[in-house]
């Protein structure tokens, strides 16, 4: 079979590769829609998980199933689904002490196009059929419904990790995919005065669609300043941190009340240490929590999201800037994530 | 100074009485906008909580400060204020234990209309002024305001005590203003289908804007079966009760998945126990919790209600549908409270 | 192989029966100390979950494993285990919204002598092994071990779900085996006095060990005013139900503070509801919660609950009152939790 | 009156002063028995809260009620209390978002020895009598007694911020008084392994018999690589931090689980930033939380954490190693919480 994979650092291509084999709990399944995330991107060009040969690229996928093992009991070939981006191995201890995306070590729920091939080929093999697919809703697009494999529930975290409260003024940190959904995630969880931090025109649009009350950029100026001026010096109760680098933290407690909680769903790919500053953590004492995250994964979350999109509540759709239709459009829609022209904001290709 | 009160169970009128004292902590209000309450009317005519001699009525009030005591450091006089019905002694031991509402003892933090003179006075005591008064915001309708007072607050402590969470299925039972609340409460917490089970059509139509994807009547047969039907037979994740009686909890018990949580904020004036249904509460094994509550009440709680509005993200203001102007309307807005009709669902009196 | 039985309602006796076959994920035991639990005594001749015709009984069982499916990874032939009495299906639906004890459906997670055949076997089916064995530590009593597949985890689930915080006030209604785990789980979870309800004296005494500060009998008049004089009116902060019926309920409430929690973990066999006094429930806004489940079961909770044996936290072997060796004592040690002479807690049968 | 006062920062000694007045809600307290912390010190040598100048020290205080205000409810001159180091004003916005330590501001729960006098006079005053006083039990050890006021809260809210549950396997890095307190606030919730890092004998000693079960000293080498060894590279589950300075998260952080919890108490006097490693912190994504805090304060956590003494789970009179008698014992025993020395846990003074 095809796959479109990362050939070695720095270089990406098609490939040749057997069809994976399906073990009793799994799937094999052929994609319908994909999208490339800006984690490829740092997989690919920063090496950010190391260096990988041939690795087939993705893990953003809607399919069909092809094939599953004996012991699969709700999925059968021709079920379309919603495929997790993360993929956890739901009897390990980690699973059961609440952590599924850390099952079998840190991070290693994050299966796809880390340790074995991605969704950018052909068939991809999905373990645990039971546990990590989802069935597609009759009739949702395929745009938003890609968006349920990691964008949507990657942003919600944050507003979960953040522990948004009825009333809360909220700041988020990056308004890319992932932070525009914190955004939509933040409003839904019932935040007032929402702030969304970011420069990009058609982001900080559809930030205010999503609910934003105000957006504010870097480039106005100290973001601490202009939070802590539009909160009259009291700093905000909450922050989704979705964009930024090992800095952002500082920034984040800087602009954070006593007792506020901070949910970080942001890769940090480089630098060696995070910084708290220690006066604005209150020597240590403050109550300003710091929370933290890869998103949870599985059929569940899935199915619950997919819910929202079904009921209204949001359409993480109109993410989708850039549509394309055929599987050799996939470099082309990888190196918009790379290119980030300015009117891009997600690229989907339909198969 | 004249005041509007219940003389004794199921009567009511216009009394003089001496303008209440202000202690060191306390402010002297006098409304601006009140709305009589369903539990005035229990309070009158069902004797709900005992025999009162001409104690004023009511606890839901926007007003202006007329006097503070010595002590209070945030308010003084000409200043506009949301007054929340439930007003702690914030340093108790039960506040300090995070039930501010039971300070005093169990339901204790409801002073107005129940140990001391409501609201439908000229003047009214508010005790810890500090802690239990809002600044009106500039600009906010009366309405919505005075709904921050008691229905705002109550239904969406229904929302917290239900633990709604994105992508619940959910049910609110009775869909007067509080559950109303609750349905908006429920849709800003990431609800996805929710259900509300009402028979009025006006509420039922408020109950849609508000967010609830379908509206079920017990005029349609057993609301039990039919949320079963709804769900394919699972129940739903979380059910917010604000309305019904003793025999609500036993429905709600048979529609809840297990795991699932019932929020309810319904005042139960009558009948000798609550009963759960044994088989269906597994056995007393089935992690389907009981909450329930009067809602927390304080400044910080009005608050953060009020910028819930400032910031468009519910309007509570829908639920006024009768608006009178002048003191000499208590009466018949209390009335209107008592006898329900078909196009009523919460009166204001402006004053 | 021979199976010690239920034959249908009201007999039990030997079986002969097929040995289990074993699926990939699974394992066949072999037991090698096994203890009667009054579940047991429910289902033979209460008919408590209907019934049943040549079921081998029993889920409480420390064995050595003899076969494992093609995809077990951390068990092996001749491991020696603990295995849960609960083995949920982890990567269902239930199991990850946190609710592994009902995957499949409410109280599905219990399979042991319920769906399938029990541990009182020459040999037993384990599903999932990878999520639901432990490892038995090298040295530890067979009796202490034996306990960690149903008493201490249920007893230590009641303190969960009663919520025990530091300096509170807990009263434990029914000291069994597993209310007197209730006890110590309570004491190991910070609380201060801690009055224990029963009127066997071994228990009583026991329950003093595992850290009761009063112990209080019905025998001795009401329970409830017991300790409302002993609160000095205050009632208690927490409350783990572990024996009674459907009438303890009522009289937990009456003797909680508001805004205090119900840790229910007590199987309710008959009678059609469970009743909540409206009153002293606070007339539905009390904050009374009241919180029941099945023990969560599985491999991590196992291993931590055994950790607190190793680490002498407490000893859950002291329940043992009777130890037979030799798989023929079965009926005997049966028929004790039948008759529960004075002297009995628990009965092990070493094999 | 006379009171032991920073006189500038480096010197100490005695002042004369105005007896502090009383207001409607306060208490005027005569002190019974004190005890010196290490933050006195740091005001004092560190200048670590600024310059002051005669300001009477000391946050830790037995006393008897000489006079209260008019609105007192629950003490009377004659009352023997414990006085909480930290006095909350409960109707405080953030005394009602449940932060009651930073009410007026981070950390402004802390008045005594730091906005205004503290309690080495011979009177001092206590705001809100009602919110921040505890009887005295009767019998109570005045050493045992005087640990409630912050060295026991503290510790206690350390394993509260980390969240040890059953089995868990934890950390207390820091042995002091605090630290101390964490160890058997750890036990006391339910830890398992229960790792104590620290290097003065007696301290180790103590640890042990508050639950520790292995004690790890700093001059053994790298102690992130002996808890890693303890626990075969896993980790521990939880992690208590009392003591260190800004390096000591980055320790904690590479010997914590993901999803694992870091408490920390510890007053960070210096240094610019706390660092957290990054490719430990799971480039951001681990769910290794970050809780810091300053202890809660007041009333019912006084009351709450007296009675664990009085139902003998917990003897914090265990610290003190150094006994006076006399109000001019101040200095010295200030001057052994300076020096240090080898047998010094925590000194007592009694007036």
């Amino acid at each position: 079979m095809k796959g479109f994979a990362m050939l070695r650092i720095g270089s990406v291509g098609w490939i040749e590769k057997e069809r994976p084999a399906c073990g009793p709990l799994d799937a094999i399944v052929t994609p319908i829609a994909v999208s490339p995330c800006t984690s490829d991107v740092h997989t690919v060009w920063e090496g950010a998980i190391g260096d990988r040969h041939n690795m087939i690229l993705g893990h953003e996928a809607v399919g069909e199933v092809v094939e599953v093992g004996s012991l699969v009991k709700d999925f059968k070939p021709g079920d379309k689904v919603i495929v997790s981006a993360i993929t956890p191995d739901w009897s390990s201890l980690e699973a059961q002490a609440g952590y599924p995306m850390h099952s079998g070590g840190m991070l290693a729920g994050w299966k796809f196009s880390n340790f074995k091939d991605g969704v950018f080929g052909e068939y991809f093999h999905v373990n645990d059929a039971d546990g990590n697919l989802a069935m597609l809703p009759e009739g949702m697009d395929l745009g938003a419904a890609a968006m349920v494999c990691d964008m949507m529930p990657t942003g919600f975290h944050g507003a979960e990790l953040a522990d948004v409260q009825y009333g809360d003024d909220v700041c988020v940190i990056g308004i890319g995919p992932v932070g525009l959904m914190g955004v939509a995630a933040a409003a839904l969880r019932g935040a007032a005065n929402l702030y969304a931090v970011g420069s990009r025109r058609n982001c900080c649009e559809l930030a205010k669609e999503y609910g934003a009350t105000e957006t504010i950029s870097y480039k106005d100026g100290d973001i601490v300043e202009q939070i802590m001026e539009l909160t009259h010096n009291n700093g905000v109760d909450k922050i989704i941190i979705a964009g930024g680098n090992v800095d952002t933290i500082d920034q984040a407690i800087r602009m954070l009340k006593p007792g506020g909680t901070i949910g970080s769903v942001n890769y940090l790919g480089s630098g060696d240490y995070v910084r708290i500053p220690r006066v604005e953590w209150g020597s240590g004492m403050s109550h300003k929590k710091i929370h933290c995250g890869l998103m949870p994964g599985g059929r569940l979350r899935s199915e619950k999201l997919a819910k929202l999109i079904s009921t209204g509540r949001v359409d993480p759709g109109r993410l989708i800037t850039h549509r394309f239709t055929g599987f050799d459009h996939m470099e082309e829609s990888l190196m918009l994530m790379k290119d980030k022209p300015a009117d891009l904001i997600k690229p989907l290709v339909i198969i």
